[in-house]
């Protein structure tokens, strides 16, 4: 079993509960809205994920060896596995397109679909949304304060598993990022990949200088070369001397990768500058996150590009989203949880874009899907019928959408400090209205 | 390609380093090892993920397509691929057991194998080991302060993809979890599972008396009952009078998942058993963790069981460990990094463990493996020239070496809070002395 596109991939109560509507003969009409509760120390959110729900929702089937386990864990019955067998998912999707800003309580994506469809696919349409939104969200962040910089997710090692390190990547290049460390990335999502030397080579070697030599003469188009093993400014040196021989190798870069990077990084500009080597660049990794970078640059370090690991791909200030996946409308009657601190807004919705008058975001208003605002709806359809309505958005219109909207951000949105006025999201009379209606029902 | 087994799962720079070995005529035995730098708000780590390092290095190979794809990318030489058509793992693997206690500094896993193997594997295994043992570590915090009480997982919607949710089901039953609602980690690892309903299953029907009689009928032998949806006290009073009507079956449990927990736990207890129903127990969840779980015990809340999710699949107060992966020996030298404050300690190295009377945890020594001393020493053989030495083992035999482990930890280390005298390990004269002798060779 895939666990990528196994649909056991999920919470056992999904199928308790599939069980219990196939048993009571429910399968209407259920749409469910997914969205964030509030803001983990951001100013905003970035929607990501997108294409992998969709290209989960369109392969949605059930293999014979996953039948065959459901039939035989014996919590089933046998009626409910031949349901199961040509259970596909025909339902609608509708989103804001990968790369939107967004802000608590806006809905990024909206199932409609038969209830045990859209119920079978909350874990795993929660999983994927949530994580490459926490990641894209995350680094928005360092590319807002590293303007023109090189910055590369180096954090496979420690992400969260397979999945987790690819698709970290995939979010963080949609995010701006210029590239990943990880090769399959590269493979799968054509994200550009950058990478050249661990601590470990240079120990192979029994010297420093002879290790940088070998591996500009085998990488001689790639050749940044680590230079903190043993001591940072002494290697510097190093490479000023081995530059001549080198010849007509040119040197692309030193990294640096531990210590005080902004001293190191003023001694050995100094060093590469006054050896002739202006222009060998500087790259710097070992626990950067976006605050790091930004405290960096404003001492004004000498530094062109950053790799951001673990703390990127872990989204290591706030790991997780406060998300969820909730049923807004069952057979055509608004639903709403009322459950303390976790209420929601019923119904289908839609969000509405104001722009101030230099294009920049002003405000958003929440609202039902037929009350019609002014402003951009940010929320379209794609897929009806279980079939997409284009083909997938290449990973570079996204992207491209993705600076577009950080390029609109409100100056104070742009900080990395929580902004004291927050982004304002109206909540339409007719959201409020319907609310206090489904309130009025006992149940 | 597979993520999970791919070799492309990596960083570029591995591939560049085995490029610059291959041009080189570089692949002497290297050996490599896994360790933590320090403890994060831990009082110790429990090691896992040895079993998926094992799975992996033992199919370790390329594809075809693998093998275009590096051919095609425009980085590598033709004999180098060619070199890579038949690389295997042919290597040793020694390590700690999983479920084993340990502490920083200490290698829980050492890779003895030709430099482009054991450095092509880098990153995989550092992925696999750390996510893992990140778990596990925090997994056994809330079993210590939970004895028992049922504990399950519940984190896979935001656990950091596919293979974290499955993962962390893993390593939380390992440290001692009774179970998780994964149900594809109960089909890959035999992990129990359990699970009932969502908000959304009461949501859809108009009636919440209704839907609970009705997920009776349909799960007669699995009915937890989930009565926080409107008001959690109310739907206590409508399971008491519903109960009756139910016979012969019997409720099982209630679940409350939201609201101040200790407060509802209480009354919802008193209102069950008023109505009778005093052999229904009461599950909580909602955003959980050891310290709530312990606050919660503390206060004398009558809760039987939890079900923690995404602060246990993200380790959300820790989500990572400060881990590497060090090249400590090359050809037969002992090798050593010395960057600022990332130093390692070179050299095959082996952990023993000294008991006290009383058979509980009193210190470990760390030192080189050919310098034997008194106690237990931790790390053994599980592979020999790319052979595993015996059959998987067990998760449940590990899961048994787990407890037993958390069983002989001193009390002050059983407590949440960092205990201000960490766990003595004592760094042995061979190894101090090898560190200053690699020291004296210049670079």
């Amino acid at each position: 079993m895939n666990p990528q596109s196994s649909p056991l991939l999920t919470d056992l109560y999904q199928f308790t509960m599939l069980q219990a509507y196939f048993d009571e003969g429910m399968n209407e009409t259920a749409v469910f809205e997914f969205f964030v509760r509030d803001l983990p120390q951001r100013n905003f959110l970035m929607a990501a994920g997108l294409e992998q729900v969709l290209q989960f929702l369109e392969n949605l089937h059930f293999t014979p060896e996953e039948l065959n386990w459901l039939a035989d864990c014996g919590r089933f019955n046998t009626d409910f596995i031949d349901f199961l067998k040509t259970l596909r998912f025909t339902g609608e999707v509708h989103a804001m397109p990968e790369g939107t800003l967004f802000f608590p309580h806006q809905p990024i994506l909206r199932i409609t679909a038969p209830i045990t469809q859209a119920q079978l696919v909350e874990s795993r349409i929660i999983n994927l949304l949530h994580f490459q939104t926490l990641i894209a969200s995350k680094a928005a962040r360092s590319v807002l304060v590293a303007p023109g910089k090189l910055l590369v997710d180096f954090g496979l090692r420690r992400a969260h598993g397979a999945e987790a390190g690819l698709l970290a990547a995939r979010a963080g290049y949609l995010a701006g990022y210029s590239g990943t460390a990880t090769v399959l990335a590269g493979v799968q999502f054509g994200i550009p990949l950058y990478g050249t030397m661990a601590h470990s080579y240079i120990q192979a070697h029994a010297d420093e200088t002879a290790a940088f030599e070998r591996f500009a003469h085998s990488q001689p188009t790639n050749t940044v070369l680590l230079i903190d093993t043993y001591d940072t400014e002494t290697a510097a040196e190093k490479v000023v001397k081995l530059a001549p021989r080198l010849q007509p190798i040119r040197i692309k870069a030193v990294r640096l990768d531990s210590g005080n990077l902004s001293e190191h990084a003023h001694n050995v500009r100094r060093i590469l500058d006054r050896g002739g080597l202006s222009e060998v660049g500087i790259f710097c990794s070992g626990n950067l996150d976006e605050h790091e970078i930004a405290r960096l640059l404003a001492q004004g370090a000498p530094i062109d590009g950053f790799g951001v690991g673990t703390r990127l791909d872990t989204s290591a200030d706030a790991p997780y989203l406060d998300c969820a996946y909730k049923l807004v409308e069952y057979a055509g009657q608004p639903r709403r949880k009322r459950s303390e601190g976790k209420a929601t807004w019923p119904g289908r919705k839609q969000v509405y874009r104001i722009n101030a008058a230099d294009g920049s975001l002003d405000h958003d208003i929440l609202t039902l899907e037929n009350d019609v605002q002014a402003g951009a709806p940010l929320i379209q359809p794609f897929m009806l019928s279980g079939k997409r309505l284009a083909a997938p958005e290449p990973l570079e219109e996204s992207r491209r959408r993705a600076a577009a909207e950080l390029a609109r951000l409100p100056e104070r949105l742009k900080q990395l400090e929580t902004s004291p006025q927050p982004y304002s999201v109206e909540i339409a009379p007719a959201l409020r209205q319907l609310a206090e209606a489904v309130d009025r029902i006992a149940h």
